[in-house]
């Protein structure tokens, strides 16, 4: 239950609360604004602003005093023909303000992306509240074998709901201790910026954050991605869907360009151009490592 | 004349096209919207977006659900706090993005500014314009005897006509040579992004320039300063009283703490408490060189 | 116990391999290297690398082709000069990489300056070590009454026992459960990227630091002040012994404009010039809050 | 002539003033400290000061207590897994400073490059040398006929001749009338910071530029490329060169990963595996447009 009746409500005010403006207006995005999109158990993804659209783009690459769009399939070729040759400076003319309920371990993840501004709920000031972040039994996998980075098969029995057990009660041990430490009543009080230490790293915490459609862009390609951990992806993965509803030619050419592209080393084009001679090319005749081959085999499947 | 007919017309065009939103609207800054303010000779700062008002400010540092706001005088109150403590993420949250043309030599100041976007108009792919910056006569000044860095008195009689005269004619021979060299009449012609180094840094340019609240007002600070050279203080000035009528409590409070206000050094602070004691301070006795104690003495007066 | 005998003798091993440089050596900064400096009872800070000392500040603001230093007493007034008149870029030519053990919690607050390099320890790819911080009896400070966001007196008795109880109890416990989960003894053990969320904000994480001098400073300023959260400003109080050593004249000029100075708003300037003409200035009759009253008073005295 | 005797002296001096250091020391990059390599006609490129080296880039990556390699072969592979996964932190932990002189053109360009440090020569404060970039014969093109924003065949004869005869011309008129306005001989003389806009963009600057290794192979993988401009190009691979002294196998990888690799959208990938299938794939039942065909052909080629 990411929110309560009486934020429902100012959500729902909000939403009836309509003004005309002279602004670039997006009619995708305006049908997502304030609304919370629900994110694992406890957690959402809500747009709180937004500025541009595809046009903007457009209007930027060229510098234009109206409103610097031509043809709609003019303005698509142009998207695709920046998003082809790295031009990052049109697409962070365009701005997102989201409001973000995610865990602790996510946040910590989330915040390695630099180049956004955010302001979150202060634990020093304030008290959280009492929601932390238990897996489905689906996600509750076991370390990779292949991989140290990564998930292997889903736990099963025993082991699963041994595991359940000690986050569910380690988490509200904690908390007990958490509120029992900052009662003022009949004590002091121990201060919330030191409180807040025992609470573990699945502890929701909330923030605005506020970034432009290039370093947003480049979020997506990391954090969509199938490498990503679970619990980041399906946070890039609801963003994913907002994008395509606010900025539909560049996020298509992103979808094309980025997440379903991939990145040839020279090594990797030289095979690809003996394979199309005909030879045959092997891991061993490649020049490629192991790890390099088995993903270069993976683009080409 | 910074825009011609068709320009002025497909301003009015987008004027007059108001949509419905449900974002924040800031009527200061709708009245703004797409008007060019004309700044020196042929320059001119536009508004072409921007995002959040003051309301923006208190939602972001509260991590609201809904508007965010409490009373007027709350907010105020709030944004003076901010400012007081130099909390600089909630005034991020906040973001403009203007259109200016600018003579060569103020946008190379102007873009030492780095945290913020920037498209500016092609001289590889594009044909500059003949515009050229040229100072008013009160705009003429000699070098400062006691600044390196500054201006002395205004230029009169023979001199500021012979230096007229040379900033004129000089910018109009590299012109017509620019143009003698691209023209495609009869030769090759020379390639754009070549023939552009015969152009003066008096020459006009223009770009997109998205920055946030913050970093617009540390720009506002070093850039609408006394010490400032004037061709970029008039753009400052332009930008404050756009400032000032989007969020006018962080405006307010910019003012007081920041274009008012004045750091003093330990020394200086140790300075004025003798003085309030009573002693008699001179630069000799108070531990400052004589350029700190003629700021300080400034700072007082 | 930060370090294990081996790590110590790998650093003993780095400070006895001296090479030829032809760069810039700042003695100060020699005798740091690779020494752990400790902090709290499992932290501490590292200086890795740096480049750049007092001279090099003075040889970038020239743009010196040779060393670009004159007289010792010359570089120390430009660089004062630098200081006070906010030139932030010669500063940044200086650069520190620091290795830094902290617990969550800070490194939380710390990540919050952005312009610097972060490679932080893996917990997706590695299991942390048992190490907990627990604070001494005196920093065991109830919340403040009169700040929410601020420490009170500290805590007694048994209120007091209970807290250090309930600290190290949970820690123990979510660390044994953390070992319990990720184990493969008899099962497939849990991903470590999911078991980490288990353990709580008092675990230690460490990582590689590297930032500029000037951001470096302002970090110092915003985390070695009062109101900075105590954990944090016991690292920046380290840290800041370094800087001492590293950049002397660079650092005496933070000090005395900086840490020392303080920021008068126009409001508090005028109060000054009216206490200096010998008026009765009042919170009240001074235009001022009661809380910016407060802090007027705080920097007089 | 980029270098008077006098400065030539300063750098040997600082050649021979060899001092020890704990360090990390790469022997290919002391090889070239403080040298000058030239340029274009007047400018250069020199190395000032570094920080790390291939080992660095494991250490940090490693979060290593110690040197933190490991062999050098596991080194290098660390280095390629790092580069092909675009982990980009481990490889900000190196930092160079440059001395750069460069025409004002080639300037404007650079910049852009956002994240990096920069201390330019003051032409408010100081007063600019008579040196101007005139283009060798066989850098003197033509505008492309089929891209807009590029050169085409090498001009000749008279249009040749003439083009640099203006440049030529030009330059030294508003360099005489630079020197006229700012000259305190009988006249007050024009502040330097109104004079310089006489001057045209070939005029050489220079400036203190430091950047972080990742930044700096972004910079080098957009600037070395076959679409940046000529004058642009020939720095990047002066620094191409220096960056394979120092940092060999980070820029081995980067040559594989980056400089000879290629970005192959879904499209592309898919018509790939058609034609590896033995299909005929033409660009029009490809789904490509025939720019993206153009550039995809280029890649196979």
């Amino acid at each position: 239950m990411p929110l309560t009746p009486e934020q429902e409500a100012e959500i729902s005010a909000l939403r009836t609360t309509s003004q005309p403006t002279l602004r670039a207006v997006s009619e995708g995005m305006e049908a997502h604004l304030y609304k919370a999109h629900q994110v694992l158990d406890h957690g959402f993804v809500r747009v709180i602003d937004y500025m541009g659209d595809d046009a903007a783009i457009c209007q930027a690459a060229r510098v234009s005093y109206g409103k610097g769009t031509k043809s709609v399939q003019n303005d698509e070729g142009l998207i695709r023909y920046l998003m082809r040759h790295w031009h990052s400076t049109p697409f962070e003319m365009c701005e997102v303000k989201l409001h973000v309920k995610l865990p602790v371990f996510v946040a910590r993840q989330w915040i390695r992306h630099r180049t956004a501004n955010v302001n979150e709920y202060s634990a020093r000031y304030s008290i959280l509240d009492r929601e932390f972040y238990i897996p489905q039994a689906d996600a509750l996998a076991a370390q990779s074998v292949v991989n140290n980075q990564g998930r292997g098969e889903v736990l099963q029995g025993e082991e699963a709901a041994r595991v359940l057990r000690y986050l569910r009660d380690d988490a509200m041990t904690a908390y007990d201790h958490y509120e029992a430490m900052i009662s003022q009543d009949g004590q002091q009080g121990l201060a919330r910026e030191l409180a807040r230490m025992n609470l573990p790293a699945n502890i929701y915490t909330q923030w605005y954050w506020k970034v432009d459609l290039h370093n947003l862009l480049h979020f997506l390609r990391l954090r969509a991605d199938a490498h990503a951990q679970y619990e980041i992806r399906v946070y890039a993965d609801a963003i994913c869907a907002i994008v395509a509803d606010w900025v539909p030619f560049a996020y298509k050419a992103f979808e094309d360009y980025r997440l379903g592209g991939a990145v040839l080393s020279a090594t990797a084009l030289e095979a690809v151009r003996r394979m199309l001679k005909g030879e045959e090319v092997t891991q061993e005749n490649s020049g490629m490592s192991k790890g390099e081959w088995r993903e270069f085999m993976a683009a080409l499947k």
